[in-house]
């Protein structure tokens, strides 16, 4: 018998949500399964690597017009979707495995890429 | 003169800070800089495979027990990390440009991929 | 009915091929589909992305020995070179594409990596 | 004091030159430096989808029809082929560590390809 995520009956949204729910969801799906040893940094961003590739097919033979109008297609953008929900569970597994807090790195590294391009120069 | 995203004194954790502020947070940075019409998802998933490149590099030639211990050099853990940030950070704009909301899309994921690989059973 | 390349009964070795036989072979096979459109270099290198995203899952999850024992595994060195020759085919479209000589510009950054990479000093 | 690879000199075009010549030149190049112990798959997979990142990000922001042009000025056309370099050489790399024919495995390949896509359906 399956044990789903004991979260998974939660829909709330991204206002409604703190990164660090996120982080626990996947942390749980990764030691549910014992698969803490696979986790390894650079196991993991491979896997995002192979995630993006996977997303990078919705968009492969696309031109830009019609890459943006993928979010018009209700089957498309899930589709897509799905694939960058797969992008950010290894993003947060990264962050897990390694102990970073993403929203203070974040923050930090957009300070640093908003002095690497000032408003008005670019 | 440089305008600094106006979130920039926010030093909130992971657990402080809903998704929504991260979004926020990006959306801010590319409105600044006129960038909407380079931000269509074809430009930003290939944007993600460059980051995911860099943040490969860290871990290129690494053993699986060095690539552990990356964590505890904390200049080493400072600079994967601000490569893991960019790779956050295309995510995110990725979901806003797709409106995409993380949390849900995550989730039903996880649900999806518990079913795909059921606890006992990998 | 179905076409196969003209030079399928080809089974000529690494040794007896000229890079340009294999162009040929992927620019015919691009042609005769009427895929040059398509065949935009952006589009191409997002496709070695996805086919690099393809052959990287074959060693996700080894360790760097079991990575080195891929090749005694039959099947499993099939598999991982099916892979690779699709890398090597978007390798070379996207040289068809920008008319580039892959042989001539492939020497002379060797050149330059070997300046990059003295011997006896790394 | 720096040995240049000795093929260095050889200018050969793709018309001139067979696939096991550019082995043999990759090979050397890592056996000149005592390489062979990081030449694991599992490292040079990684390594190909950095050098692929850095192949994208000639064109990242294009336009397809900005991309189509790169080819036609010297100086971009010059510097994606430098990247493009490196991913062949980190196929060649793959190869050579894994030892299959690259030019057998892509005429299988182009033949599994033909049957997939076949002429006049897709």
């Amino acid at each position: 018998m399956m044990n789903l995520p004991s979260v998974s009956a939660d829909s709330s949204s991204d206002d409604a949500t703190r990164v660090q729910e996120l982080k626990d969801l996947v942390r749980q799906f990764v030691d549910e399964r014992n698969w803490q040893t696979f986790h390894n940094p650079k196991n993991l961003a491979m896997s995002l690597a192979i995630e993006t590739g996977e997303l990078l097919e919705h968009f492969q033979w696309l031109t830009l017009d019609e890459a943006n109008a993928v979010k018009d297609d209700a089957a498309k953008k899930h589709a897509a979707g799905e694939e960058l929900a797969d992008c950010l569970a290894y993003v947060i597994a990264i962050a897990n495995s390694m102990e970073i807090d993403l929203s203070q790195t974040l923050r930090a590294k957009m300070i640093r890429n908003a002095e690497k391009y000032p408003v008005g120069e670019c």
